[in-house]
């Protein structure tokens, strides 16, 4: 099927033409829908004219050359394994951040250090290749960022990964145990006891598959006998402290902004290994963990472990805790196969989206707090609104007005509603009318953020929309799209869409920082590398078949013009960049043996192989650093 | 050293910092440019303020929402070992194309289908994980695109990639034998013998490096003996056809229009292993190779082979080619060092930039063509200009009006300049001034490439320059620095900075193609893969250990709820999406055994693994597909 459709298509008609297809697609097997779908098939039809009217000036928000970005968004980039900068409003991808996945242009699961940070087999080779990042987020510090570290996980191996602020690059990995398709993360704002200690120090993980326990093997026929963890990450170590069991998978992770609760929305409450099983109660859940009675029950030795972990693991199915004073958890009822939790700015709600409903759950942080003291009747009490916002609500953010950002994956829509006025409606107030406004975006948004929008001091200027389809919003490039990551101005009462900008599959989530929160170091400090090479140590050295190469490049040479080795030598090179100009980066790489690094300004990194083909191999500098780059290059000699 | 440098930096005063330091950076070991340093500073302290005022309007190249951009941009990507695909003015990323990188989005580097293109060793692990592209170009007909296939080289490992443009991905890759340092490739416009071949049959690479032949551990110790060879590649089976052995070395490549000659620009003509050396001679060269003599000698049997080659090599070597009558090669003297050679849209002109010398050299093809008919008194006698347009100049790109432009790496310029009056000013007319306008660029650029430049349809509507250093243009990320793309207009007399875009180092060289030319196709035929899964063939089959998994793929669910293999099997998991919707891309994960992949509409992939651990792993849809997406999983259970 060659393709010669015409790029001249208005935006309208090929909306309303990728419309009849995506009602189908989004209603394809879900017979729960059912009921909603006139209501979203009109709602959509209806506002497609305003939309048109609402997309435009967007150059408004173009970046003149010279200019920079008023703020950092960081992604996570899906299945690509990676994180990414982007600039705001600019749209531009200032940084990859690889973590999961093999990156040959910074020498990421190629160089020894890198390799240390991804873990390896006995044989050496990587343990793990591929990654699916989710969520990134930021360390906190009095309800905001601090700027010091960001988590991604990963959602196939159960990883959380940590990039340090300073120099963007990832620190730490570590794998959950026990735990399966590990969605969600949020770190703590506030240490639940000690108030004084009001920046991050834990990081949550919520787990959405349930798996045996352990998972070698047993009960494979018997999906009711399986698991999920919630799982507590120390934000300085990175060794998991303890998890908690629970009834129900996990999804998305929120934090309260006093310290006392973790929270996870749950689809599948019904623990069913199938899909029709996962969507057959009346509503799902969100579950709130009370931090402070885990940590007691742990140190009170309350707890158990798994097969070879040594992790406590609290009990926090329902069954265990049916007294609410005692209770480390508290499951209370939110629309059905919610896909969504957020906090408000002002730390009094959280937002769960219902996704196969219509509708949004407010949950007031402090009813829940009541609920655990024994002071509410039910744990639905604590829910003070849902509103009717559309169909396929997914995520939530804030403005910092009182106005919430929810995205409709079914109707391909942000609306905008008011909290209050949503509260006010729940309690029977008919004259009150949460949706403020609606914009239609293209198409199929999943997540939604808003500028420093999960902080106090979430500021009310851009909106992104996260859109799963980008179909016909980008000169066409094959079978595989990009996605489309929609820009919106939320400074007024009418969002405005103002730019789309693409994105490699898949971002789903991301942040929103201003750019003065964000320190950086633009050259690394020598002594920070233990391995470091100068002029006292460099050369070669010997020791048996192990040959140690130490290097130094300063533009435009390599200090060694020649390095000679034997065939079946394990050959280390070690490579310290001497120049300090900033932006003066070197690459280094070999042919034949794989070799592909770069050191940035006074950083050391090394690889280590098997010189296992005689010849001649021209070491060369990948990343051009100076007139004479092309010659910038050493004879790597392997006799035979 | 932390920074906490004021990011409100003026664009004026941040240049004039850098300036100070690029000038060391430029200069530091290289006395060959002390003779230059004078009138380089004070050109670029001069032009600074200009540019200033040359950098704005970008508002008028801001890509509305909804709307497309005019132009395809295809770039490589450097030592990340990918290709890829940006919108142009935009400057939005549309889509990456994993060549001869890992990309676990796509699966790329992990399916089994991947892993054939790539080359795999005896134990199915790829044989290369990395490489390095530097040079993109697409298959003409009648001397401009046809819209079938780009062409992209690795440096590293002496590979050819091409790829499809219907459905934009790699098909095929060669790896040259006996070539180190591969870096230049073009393919030609026409048949040399047959002018009704008028589009591209074969692909032309230039190798930098000299090596041993063969490169088996002979001769390392005398480098005298090393050599460089130009390789001719079938642009259908991808088969290397023939191989020159030249002197010196090469780098860029380029192609004649009327398909007779293919050129390199050659540094080191000295053919010296070290630094100094490279630079002790007065000149270097471009060498033509005359594509029908060569394809002569090879047909008559006169050439050798090299180890266990069987690629016919032509000697090219002065000594071999004295007769001009009978001579393969010529080579044309030009400035020192020169890094570049581009062909004039009106077919006449080779032009050669200098690097080293600040003079770009015009070389007519009818004067080459009569050098060898016998007809030209010396090679040199090709020069039909020399300019000097500024320090460092290294490639060229034409607006099909008689204007060239090329990048200065040392001055941080684009200079514009006449050809006809650089051509007349060589003949002694010393009133024709060749230099139309000077345009400061952020910093020190590479490669430039203009609109359809490289076409007989240039059309003098956008120069991109790939800055090798973006310092302060963008918000910090840390030691690693984005790379700067600026695009400028050159519709008018003077240029004019419209656009900073980033790229992640580092794109070497590019195209910009219109976008009427590429025709994709947006889904896949089922038919297309012989490994298809359907109705029919759907289900698990086991042979031995041996089990193969065919699986069908249709939002929201897999075709098996559960499948069930035993610890030990050699699993192969086929999947076949049957969507059809444009856009609806599924994902394929399984935790633990490290498969990622996706199928986008109709497409067919397989991975193969050992089932080594035992226990329960959900196979899940890592691409966002439907409201259902969370929910679309099926259980892996390995028996113990």
């Amino acid at each position: 099927m060659g393709s010669d459709r015409d790029v001249h298509d208005t935006e309208v008609s090929s909306r309303r033409r990728f419309l009849g297809k995506s009602a189908a697609l989004g209603l394809a097997g879900a017979g729960v829908l059912a009921g909603c779908k006139e209501n979203g098939a009109g709602a959509a039809a209806s506002s497609s004219a305003s939309a048109a009217a609402k997309s435009h000036s967007g150059s408004k928000v173009h970046v003149e050359p010279g200019q920079l970005d008023d703020y950092y968004l960081f992604s996570s980039g899906g299945h690509s394994g990676e994180a990414r900068i982007i600039g705001i409003p600019s749209g531009r991808e200032l940084r990859r951040i690889p973590v999961f996945n093999i990156d040959p242009m910074v020498g990421w699961g190629i160089t020894n250090e890198s390799k240390a940070i991804l873990g390896t087999k006995a044989d050496g080779s990587l343990k793990y290749t591929t990654g699916d990042t989710h969520h990134v987020h930021g360390s906190y510090k009095d309800g905001t960022y601090d700027g010091r570290y960001l988590w991604v996980n990963d959602k196939i191996h159960s990883r959380l990964a940590r990039i340090r602020m300073d120099t963007m690059e990832c620190d730490k990995i570590t794998e959950l145990p026990n735990v399966q398709g590990f969605h969600g993360i949020f770190p703590d704002k506030c240490d639940p006891v000690d108030k004084s200690i009001n920046h991050t120090t834990r990081v949550f993980c919520g787990a959405e598959f349930a798996i045996p326990f352990p998972n070698d093997g047993r009960d494979l026929d018997d999906p009711s006998k399986w698991g999920s963890l919630f799982t507590c990450v120390d934000a300085e170590t990175m060794a998991v402290r303890w998890q908690v069991r629970v009834d129900g998978n996990m999804d998305l992770t929120a934090t309260s902004y006093d310290g006392r609760f973790a929270c996870s929305n749950q689809y599948n409450t019904e623990n069913a290994p199938d899909q029709a099983g996962m969507m057959s109660a009346e509503r799902d859940a969100c579950v709130f963990f009370d931090v402070a009675r885990v940590e007691a029950m742990v140190k009170a030795g309350k707890f158990t472990t798994i097969g070879s972990s040594k992790v406590p693991v609290v009990d926090g199915r329902k069954a265990a805790n049916a007294d609410p004073k005692t209770a480390v958890t508290c499951y209370v009822p939110v629309g059905k196969n919610p896909h969504g939790v957020n906090a408000s700015p002002d730390g009094k709600y959280m937002v769960c989206s219902g996704k196969l409903s219509p509708t949004a759950t407010v949950i007031e942080v402090a009813l829940v707090a009541k609920w655990f003291d024994g002071e509410l009747k039910t744990e639905r009490d604590a829910v003070v609104a849902e509103p009717e916002i559309g169909l396929g609500p997914l995520h939530t953010a804030f403005d910092g007005k009182g106005n919430a950002f929810t995205t409709l994956f079914l109707d391909s829509q942000i609306v905008k509603w008011n909290v209050a006025a949503a509260i006010a409606q729940f309690k029977g107030d008919k004259s009150a009318k949460p949706v403020v406004d609606r914009v239609d975006v293209h198409y199929q948004p999943g997540h939604g953020y808003a500028s420093m929008g999960e902080t106090k001091e979430a500021d009310g200027k851009y909106f992104n929309s996260g859109n799963k389809f980008s179909k016909d919003r980008f000169l066409p490039v094959g079978p595989l799209h990009s996605e489309t990551e929609q820009l919106i101005d939320i400074t007024g009462d009418k969002m405005v869409i103002v730019s789309d900008h693409t994105a490699y599959p898949e971002p789903h989530d991301a942040i929103i920082v201003r750019r003065d929160i964000v320190k950086t170091r633009q050259i690394y400090n020598l002594d920070d590398f233990p391995n470091k090479v100068t002029a006292e140590n460099a050369g070669i050295t010997r020791n048996g078949n192990k040959v140690h190469v130490r290097l130094m490049s300063q533009a435009p040479a390599f200090s060694l013009p020649v390095i000679k080795v034997k065939k079946g030598d394990e050959v280390t090179i070690t490579l310290t960049n001497h120049d300090k100009v900033e932006d003066l980066t070197h690459g280094c790489a070999i042919p034949t043996y794989n070799v592909n690094f770069i050191v940035n300004p006074q950083e050391t990194k090394s690889v280590t192989f098997k010189a296992d083909h005689a010849g001649a191999f021209w070491l060369y500098c990948t990343h051009f650093c100076h007139a004479l780059h092309l010659e910038m290059r050493s004879r790597f000699l392997v006799e035979g």
